[in-house]
C-alpha cells in the first residue's frame, strides 16, 4: 500500500500566515506530509503545481441553498447545483442555513434541511441555524442539544417580518450562545426604520428598484449594529456582524474592537463591486434590471466601497462570504416575476455569488496588492473554519487537515459571464467584471471536483460536518458580567 | 546519508495561523519535512515533544546589545551574553542596532557593529540602522546602498539629544524608505515637551526616579505619534511606532489604521507588567530602586496596561519586543552610579528583558486566554520576520524555514528571579513575577542552544542575516502622493 | 400713574451672554427699562441690589409634580408645595408633565392636569405632554391640536413598562414633532437590557438598592441614546436627550452634534453630586437608605461626574434640570414603604431637587470657575425658555420680558439640610453638601415670592403658559429627508 | 442738558443670547438706556429702526492693516482705508497685528504700529502682538509688561520662514500666556511638510496657483493643530486655533473640547465661500487669476465647507474673522507682480475681506437658517470681545457698553462687486456672490460712520483700546499642571 494516494508537486502554498514551497502528500483525503522532494511509491497519482499558488479550499460561511421560503419565492440552487457552482469557483465547504419558521421546532428545521442536502452535495457542508422563534423550549432544550450535536452557530435577524427577533429575544439567544459556547451571526438593520421609510416611499409612488437603497440607508444598519454590539457587551459573548456594507457600520465595529469587545465582522463581494447606482440600471425594455442587485443591506457608493476595502486590509473584517441568495431574474418565482412594475419591497432580496467570490477577491484584492495572499486565505477559509468550529479539519494546508485544496491560474484575461457559471441562477450581478485569477483545480478531500474548466464533482461525495465550538482568534471580552 | 539530521516527534506545533500535530524533519539546519509518522533512517537524532507546544523560535525585533554610548554609560550585554540570554528564553534571532553617531558615516557604524558581533553570537542576528545624522550623503548614497546590502530597517528618534531628528529630517528619512522599500521604526516622544517639563521638575527639586514618569506624560507620546503618522501619510510610506505605552498613543494608531494608513505598532513587556508606581519603589536604604524601571516612554498605570493588552488582542500591535537595554543597577556605569541622589534625567534609560519576554507573554497572555497561541507566534516571531525582511527564512514552522524552534514547558510554578537569568545585568524589573511557561529546548538552525535549564550555545554559531525588503501584512496606504 | 411699579437699583445683571450694571424698571410684571440712574416717580417701590448678582429666574424644564401614578405610589409635592419649593430656590417657572396613561386621551390627561394645577401655583408653569399611547388619533389629531394650543413639547420613554414606546411608536411621535415643530424629550434607556439584568440580579438574591445601578449600566443608556439619535436623524427632527448621566452617552451626543445633527442634551444635579456608591448607603438600622438616591439612569462614578461637568463647560448640554420626583422616604407610599427588605425594582424612581438645583450649580459650578455666570443663566433659564417656546417672555433680563428675577447672596457658609427646604419630601439626597450661594430674593412677574428666607408666594399667582414653537440655538440638521 | 445724545427707536435688537424690541438711549458714546417708549428731551437726535435688526457692531478679531512686510510686499490698506472698509461693512472694532521682526524688540514693533495707526482710524482698534522672536527678554520682561499695558493677545506662527517659532518657542510663549493670563492665537500648519511638498512640486514644474493647495494639504493643518493642542494641554493654557479650514482640523479641536481642554477655534469666510478650485481660475489672458484666492491654509472642497458650516452651527468655533490681508492683484507689489509665470510659493498669501465678512455670514448663515441671529452676534462680535479682553466695553447691546451698533437692511437683491467696496484692494475673491443683507447704518461710539451707502467716518475718531485679560466662555482646562 502506497504511503500517499496523491502528491501535489512543487506547490507554492499559502496559509493564513505562511508562504512556502513543498510537495503535498495526501492519503485518505487528508494532508499527511509536506516536504521538499517528497518520496512516493510508484504509481501514486501526481499533480504538478509548479508556478502556481496552492491554497486551502474556500469556505463560504454564508450562503443560502434550497432554503424553504415563507413568501412563495423559491431558491434556484439546491445542494446539487449550489455545491457544483461553489466547487467550480474554488470553494470546498459551504455553510447554508437550516431556517426555523415561526412555530416550527429547530429540530424539524434541521431534519428537513438534512433531507434536502442528502445525496446531493459534492463538497462538504454544515448548517447554521436560523433562530426565528426562540421559545423557552428552543432556548433551554433544543439549542443546547443541537450545539452538542455539532450545530454551533446561529443566525438571527433584526429585520424581515418572518424572521426578526425583538430585542429581548436577541438577548436571550445571545445568552444561550454564551452559556454553551456557540457563535451568533447577526443581520443588523433596524426593521422599524425600514418599514417607516418604505411606507413613505411607496406612498410617494417611489416603487422602482433604486428606492430599495433609499429604504435602508446607512443609519439603519449603523443603529442596529450598535445595538447588537451593546447586547453582546451586555451578555459578554462574541458575535459576528454579517454583510457589513460601509463606513458607519464599520466605525461601530472598530469602536467595539478598540474597546476590548469580541465583535467580528463579515463583508461580501456586493459591497466591493456594486453600488446603489446598480439598483437603478435600466435597459431598453423597462426599468427593472436594477432588481438583480437588490440585496440587504443595499450596496452603497464608491466611498463606502473604499472603506470596506480598508476594513479588509486593516483587519476589521475576519470573514469574506458570498451571502449567495439564488433567486432567478426571470420566471414565476424570480425577481422579475411581477414585471417592470414590481414594487421594490416585493422583490426577493439577495444576489448569487458562490462561484465568483474567490476569483473576484483574488483578482481585485490580492493581485492589486490591496491584501496579501495570507489575508486572502484567512478571510476566505481559515478564519471561517475557526469562526464556526471546522478548524483544523478545514481551513488550512497543514498536517492532518482535509485535503481541500485549490490550484490557481493567474494572469488570465477574462470577464465574468453568467454563461460560464454553474449555478442555476439566470444572471450574475458581476456580469462583465474582469478577473485575472481562477482556480484551475479544486480538490475536496483529495478528490478532484473541478479541473481545467470541467466539473468533476459527484453528488453525495460531500459530507455533513459536525462543528466543534468556535475558536476565533481573539478571546475574552470585557463586557458586563452580571 | 540520512534524510534528516534531526526529527522532532509528536510536535504540537503552532504557527501564526495554524495548530497541528506532526513530526518535524530537519536537515542542514532547515525544516524539510512535516508529516505524521515521519520515517527516518536509523541513528537519526530524535527528540520527543509529546504533550508540548513546539513553536517558531522568538525573534526579538528591538533590543540593544553592546551599543556604543555617547554619554559614558555602557551596556552590560554584548553579543555573547545577549544572545545567550535570548536563547535561554526561547529567542533565536535578535535585531539590535548599529547606531550612527552625529558626524559618523552609517558605513562606519555598521562596520564597527559587525566587529562587536563577530564571533560572539550564539544565535542569528541582524542590525537595524539608527539614523541620527541624515546628511545628503547618508540619504542619497549610504542608505540606498545599505538597503541593497540587506540593512532594510532604520530606527529614528524624535527625542534624546544625541539621536533626535528634526521634522524635516524625519520626512527625508521616510522618503528614502519609501523610495527603496525599507521599514522605519519611530521612537515617538516630543523632545521639547520633555525638556520643558524636566526643567521645571528639576527647578522644583523633583529629581527622584518617579519624576521621570512626570517628565514624559502620555500627551508627549501621543503628540509625537500623531506627528509621525502624519509624516508617514505625507510621504505615503508604512512606519512602525515602537514601544507604545498606553491608551492615547494607541488611539492615534487605531485612528490611522482605520483611515487606511499602514501604521504598525510595537509594544513591550514593560507596558504590560510595570506601572509608573514602580518608579517610586523604595527600599530600606534609599529611594533609588525605582531607577531600575526607568525607561522611555515610562510605564503608565493599570488602566493603560489593560488598553495595551486590548491592543495586543485586537490587532493594533503587530510586534511584541523586549527593547532590552542592558544597564546595570550597581557599578560605575550603572543606573545607581550617582547613588541615591541621582537626578532622574541622568539615569540611563531602559530595562533588560531579552530572556523574559516570551515566558511573560506566554504565561500571562496565552495561558490566561487573553491571546491565543497563534497570536503569540505572530507577535513574537512571524510578524517580526515579515516586518524586517527575514521571512520566510525565519518566523515559522514551514517547509524551507530555518529550524529555529522552541519546545515549551507549561504548568510551571516559578517566579522570575534575576539569579536564574543569563544576561549580564544585575537585576530584572520583573523580579518576583510568576511564570507558568518556559522553553525547555531552544534550537538555532537545528542546533540545541538551550535544553533542560542548561545553556548549550556556541559563540560564533550565530550568523548575520542580510534582510530582504519588508513584507508586513497590510499593503497600500492612501496617503498623499505628490 | 408711575412709570414703574418697581425699580431694582444697582443690579449686577447677567444674561446668557452679557454682564452689565443697571437699574431695572418693572411695570405690570414686565421689564420695561434698563438704564443707569433710572429716574422713577416718588413712591415707586425700590430694591437695592448693590453688590449682588441679579439673574433671570430659573426655569426648571424637567420636574414632576402631582403626577398621577399607575403603581399606587404618590408624589408628595403638588403645585402648591412644588412651586413654593421652586420659588425658595430661585426658580420662577416650572415645566412638569401631563402624563397620558395607556388608553387615555391626551386631552383628558391635559385637562386633569390643569385641574391639579388650578389655583395652586405661586409661579408660572406649563406642561410637557408624556405620550405613552400614540394611537392614530393621538398622532393625527390630538397632538397637532395641542401643539397649536401651546403644548409644544412631548416626553417619550424608551423604558418603564407603563410608559415605554416601541421603536415604531418613537419614530411616529418624532414625525409628528417634525411636521408641527414640537420638541421631543427622550428618556433613553434600553428596557430589555434592564429587564434581563434585573431578572438575573433578583434571581441571584441581589435586591438591595445598590443593585439598581447594576441593573442599568452605562451601556443601557448609551445604546438607547444612539438609537434615539438615529431615529431623529431618520426623521430629520431635533430631540433632547434628558438626564444624561455619563461618558458613554455623552460621547454619542457629541458624535451626533459633530455630524451636524440637532441633538440636545440635558443633565441634572444627581449626575454631578451623587455616585452609585450613594445607592449603597447604610445606616445603623438597615440597608435601605440607599433607596433615597434611586433614580434612572442611576448616578455613576467620580470619573463620569467629571465628564458631565466637562459636558456642561464645553456646550454638549443645553439644559440643566432637576428631574424633581417627589417621593418620600417614609410613609406608605414612600421609597421605604416596603422596609429594609424592599427589592430595588419596586422602589419608586427619582429624587427631589427643585429647590437645590440652582444653589448647587451656582456654588459648585460658577463660584469654582467651572462654568461662567453666563453659562449658568443659559443652562438654567435662557436655553430652557428657548427649547420649550417660552422665550422671550421668559429666560432673560431684557426689555419686554417678564420680571422673573433672582437676587443672589454669595459667600455663604451653609450646607444643604432638608429641614430648610420647602418641598413636601422628607429628605434630600444632597443633605450635607455645602453651598455658598442662595437667592435672597425671587420675583415672579415683579411680585416677591421669596425674600430673606421667607416664602411670600400666593397660590394662584402662577399662570399657565401657552408655549410657542421651540427656538433652540442651532438650526438645520442634515438627516434623511425621504 | 439732554439725557441722551441719540435715541434709536423701535430697535429690533439681538445680542449673543437675546432678541428684544427697545428704544436705545445713547449718551457720550455709550448705551445708557434700553426701554420701551423711552422719553427723550426735545431736540435729541433720533433714528427710527422700525422693522430692522439692530446689532452690536462687528469686531474683526483677525485682520492685517499696514503691516510691515519682510519680503518687499506691501499691504494696500492702512488704518485709513482699512477702518473705512470695515465700517462700511458693519464692523466697528478691528484687531490687526503689531508684528515683531526677528531681532526686533516687541516694544519697537508696538510703537511703530501705533505710529501707523495714529490719526487714521475711523473706528476703534487694538493690536495683537505677533511674537516671532521670543528671546528671554521678550518672554521675561517685554511680554509681561505689554500684557499689563493692555496688549493681552499674541499670535504665533508654526509656519512662514520669517515668523515661525519652533516647538520649544511655542511652549515658552504659551507658558508666558498662562502665567499672565493672555490669549494666544495659533497659525497651525506644519512648516516642514509644506517645504517638502513645495520642493517636490516646483521640481516637477508645478508652479501654478492651484498647486498652492497641493502644497498644504489638510494633513499639514491637522498635524499642527494636534501639536498646538498638545502644547496647550502641557502648559495648561487656553489657545485659539485661527483660520480653521476643514474637517480634519475641526476633528482635532472637537476632540480637545470633548476632553475638557480650553481650545477655541476661529474660521473665516474663505473656508465657507471658496474652494481649492478657485485657485485654478483661468481667464482669457492667462492662468494666474487663481492667485487672487491664495491664502493659507488654502480653501478646501465643498465637503469641507459643509463641515465648517456645521462647526459654526454646533459651537466648535467661537470666532468668525476675515483674516483680511490686503494685497493687490495688479501692481508691482501685487499678487500678479510676477505675471502669469509666477510660482505659487512667491505669491503673497491672503485675501481681503473686512467689508464683506458680516454681509456674507448674515446672508448665507442667518437668512438661510444655518445659524440664528444670536449665534451671528456671538461669532462676529461678543465672543471676539470676550476672547480678547474688550468686553463689556465692546461686543453687545447692553447698558454701559459703547454705542457701536449696526442697523441692517435685509431682503436685498445684490451681489458683491469690488467696485462697491471701500478697501484699497483691486479685487475681492467674493466677486459675484449674492448677498441679501447689508448694514444701512454703522455707529461707532454713537457717531455715524456709514449710512445709506455713504461713508461718514472721520480719520482719528477711532481710539486705541487697552485690552483687559480675556474672559472667553469656558474656564478651567484639565491639562498637565507641573
Amino acid at each position: 500500500m502506497s504511503e500517499f494516494d496523491l502528491v501535489i508537486r512543487n506547490a507554492h502554498c499559502a496559509t493564513a500566515a505562511d508562504v512556502f514551497d513543498a510537495d503535498i502528500g495526501i492519503k485518505d483525503g487528508r494532508i499527511v506530509a509536506l516536504a521538499q522532494g517528497l518520496k512516493s511509491a510508484e504509481g501514486t497519482e501526481e499533480i504538478d503545481a509548479a508556478g502556481r499558488w496552492v491554497l486551502p479550499g474556500g469556505i463560504d460561511g454564508h450562503c443560502h441553498l434550497d432554503q424553504p421560503m415563507n413568501d412563495g419565492s423559491k431558491m434556484a440552487d439546491d445542494f446539487l447545483s449550489g455545491t457544483r457552482s461553489a466547487a467550480c469557483g474554488g470553494t470546498t465547504t459551504v455553510l447554508p442555513f437550516a431556517c426555523q419558521f415561526k412555530g416550527q421546532s429547530l429540530r424539524d428545521a434541521v431534519e428537513d434541511y438534512h433531507r434536502r442536502a442528502k445525496g446531493k452535495a459534492s463538497i462538504d457542508y454544515t448548517f447554521h441555524l436560523i433562530v426565528s422563534d426562540p421559545t423557552p423550549d428552543v432556548l433551554n432544550r433544543e439549542l443546547p442539544e443541537l450545539i452538542k450535536e455539532g450545530y454551533t452557530s446561529f443566525k438571527i435577524y433584526m429585520t424581515y417580518d418572518d424572521l426578526k427577533l425583538n430585542d429581548r429575544e436577541v438577548i436571550d439567544v445571545l445568552a444561550v450562545a454564551r452559556d454553551h459556547g456557540a457563535m451568533v451571526m447577526v443581520h443588523a438593520e433596524n426593521t422599524d426604520c425600514i418599514a417607516w421609510l418604505t411606507e413613505r416611499l411607496l406612498k410617494a409612488g417611489h416603487t422602482a428598484p433604486r428606492f430599495h437603497a433609499q429604504s435602508r440607508p446607512m443609519l439603519v444598519e449603523r443603529e442596529a449594529t450598535h445595538r447588537a454590539i451593546s447586547f453582546a457587551e451586555l451578555v459578554d459573548v462574541p458575535i459576528l456582524i454579517v454583510h457589513v456594507s460601509g463606513r458607519e457600520a464599520i466605525e461601530q465595529i472598530r469602536w467595539a474592537q478598540g474597546n476590548g469587545l469580541r465583535i467580528y465582522g463579515e463583508t461580501c463581494p456586493q459591497y466591493l463591486f456594486l453600488t446603489a447606482d446598480d439598483l437603478g440600471l435600466d435597459d431598453e425594455h423597462d426599468h427593472s434590471h436594477g432588481a438583480k442587485c437588490i440585496c440587504s443591506p443595499p450596496p452603497r457608493d464608491k466611498a463606502n466601497q473604499q472603506v470596506v476595502w480598508d476594513g479588509l486590509e486593516s483587519g476589521v473584517f475576519q470573514v469574506f462570504s458570498s451571502d449567495h441568495a439564488p433567486f432567478t431574474f426571470e420566471g414565476p418565482e424570480g425577481k422579475y416575476a411581477a414585471g417592470a412594475d414590481a414594487s421594490f419591497d416585493k422583490i426577493p432580496n439577495g444576489v448569487p455569488g458562490l462561484e465568483t467570490r474567490l476569483p473576484l477577491l483574488f483578482s481585485h484584492g490580492v493581485l492589486t496588492g490591496r491584501i496579501d495572499i495570507c489575508q486572502f486565505v484567512a478571510l476566505t477559509s481559515t478564519n471561517v473554519a475557526k469562526m464556526y468550529g471546522l478548524y483544523p479539519k478545514k481551513g488550512s494546508i497543514a498536517i492532518g487537515a482535509d485535503a481541500d485544496l485549490t490550484i490557481w491560474d493567474t494572469g488570465l484575461d477574462r470577464v465574468i459571464r453568467n454563461a460560464d457559471l454553474h449555478h442555476n441562477v439566470d444572471y450574475t450581478p458581476y456580469e462583465g467584471i474582469p478577473v485575472s485569477a481562477w482556480p484551475t483545480l479544486t480538490l475536496s478531500r483529495g478528490k478532484t471536483v473541478w479541473a481545467n474548466g470541467q466539473y468533476h464533482g459527484q453528488a453525495g461525495h460531500g459530507q455533513f460536518l459536525h462543528c466543534e465550538l468556535p475558536t476565533p482568534a481573539r478571546p475574552k471580552s470585557r463586557g458586563q458580567k452580571p
